[in-house]
């Protein structure tokens, strides 16, 4: 094994999550292969991305301005907001194109297990967006697991007592999905939210 | 999504082996979180590599020096050289600590299907050594695959005339293999290459 710069490439890489050792090295041989076609670039696009992207004040989100564009955007619903976990999450939401109101990003979700606690999350800034602002409906886009559903009570709580409609994202099966391979939550939560044809 | 150097940067990182467009966004959100402690080291680290990693124009490694400090040591044997197919590989023996000679990287193995040629690798450079040099053992040591065994066969052929031992590594069972689990292939081989105890 090389020492220095590779070893301590090796070891940046392997802490990205998804990766390990192996798949760190392999990444870091290949990167060294093409140096001047990916490595150096990818350098550049890093330094890039540090200094250029930012997190929106507003919405929590990340974009290359502050407010982002769509906190900015005069299109959009201002009495609509949904509010998601993280970042990706958002962009999922905005691929479907079936959303165009506001955002609001947690920074995840309450976790007893991993230690997230109400103040690790952007909860007050929604409650304070939702008491100050034109929010008519806050849509609750949060993961459909424990600890999503944890976190929607206490948002909920919290702004329970404001004029503001509280949703969350329909449960049931998912498009495409076959009865046979979906779980036994999902068939149950689907059979007692059915609707009529 | 992000336009600008965000898109740029997952594009770059979902290029890289085992990585595609989900695990590099969820790679660069994650980079974004840590600027300072992940994001700006990781440029770094790539720039400082891709200046200092140099490939070893003896046995073809990647190393800080060239020739890298194996063809160097003066303490391994000269007459016995190791063949790889790639970098990994070479590490791979390393880390076993069994083998205490020189190393010469083929750069890749050859394969009809990728279109790689007995050109493409450093066959050439082998012959060289193994005329040119003080060989007196060629260990084969590429992968157990069709493409492995014919670019150790064309090798063999382009060796032969000299006065040089050729091996390769024991085909068989691995360490700790179950039969159970053990392809057809490799059963048939460790039983046709039984050994007497």
């Amino acid at each position: 094994m090389l020492d220095g710069p590779f070893d301590r490439l090796v070891k940046q890489l392997a802490a990205l999550p998804g990766l390990g050792t192996r798949s760190a090295r392999r990444i870091a041989l290949h990167l060294l292969t093409k140096k001047t076609a990916l490595m150096l670039p990818l350098a550049e696009s890093l330094r890039e991305a540090a200094e250029n992207v930012v997190t929106c004040d507003t919405c929590g989100t990340l974009d290359t301005a502050n407010p982002c564009r769509i906190c900015r955007d005069p299109v959009r619903t201002k009495g609509l907001m949904c509010v998601v976990a993280g970042v990706a999450d958002l962009w999922a939401v905005e691929r479907t194109g079936a959303f165009k109101g506001q955002y609001h990003v947690l920074g995840g979700v309450l976790s007893a297990l991993d230690g997230v606690g109400p103040d690790d999350l952007r909860i007050d800034a929604l409650v304070d967006r939702a008491r100050g602002g034109t929010a008519q409906e806050i849509i609750l886009a949060l993961p459909a697991t424990v600890d999503g559903q944890t976190t929607a009570h206490v948002i909920m709580d919290r702004i329970a007592d404001l004029n503001v409609k509280i949703t969350r994202l329909a449960h049931g099966m998912p498009v495409g999905g076959e009865l046979d391979y979906l779980d036994d939550g999902t068939i149950a939560t689907a059979l007692k939210s059915r609707a009529s044809l």
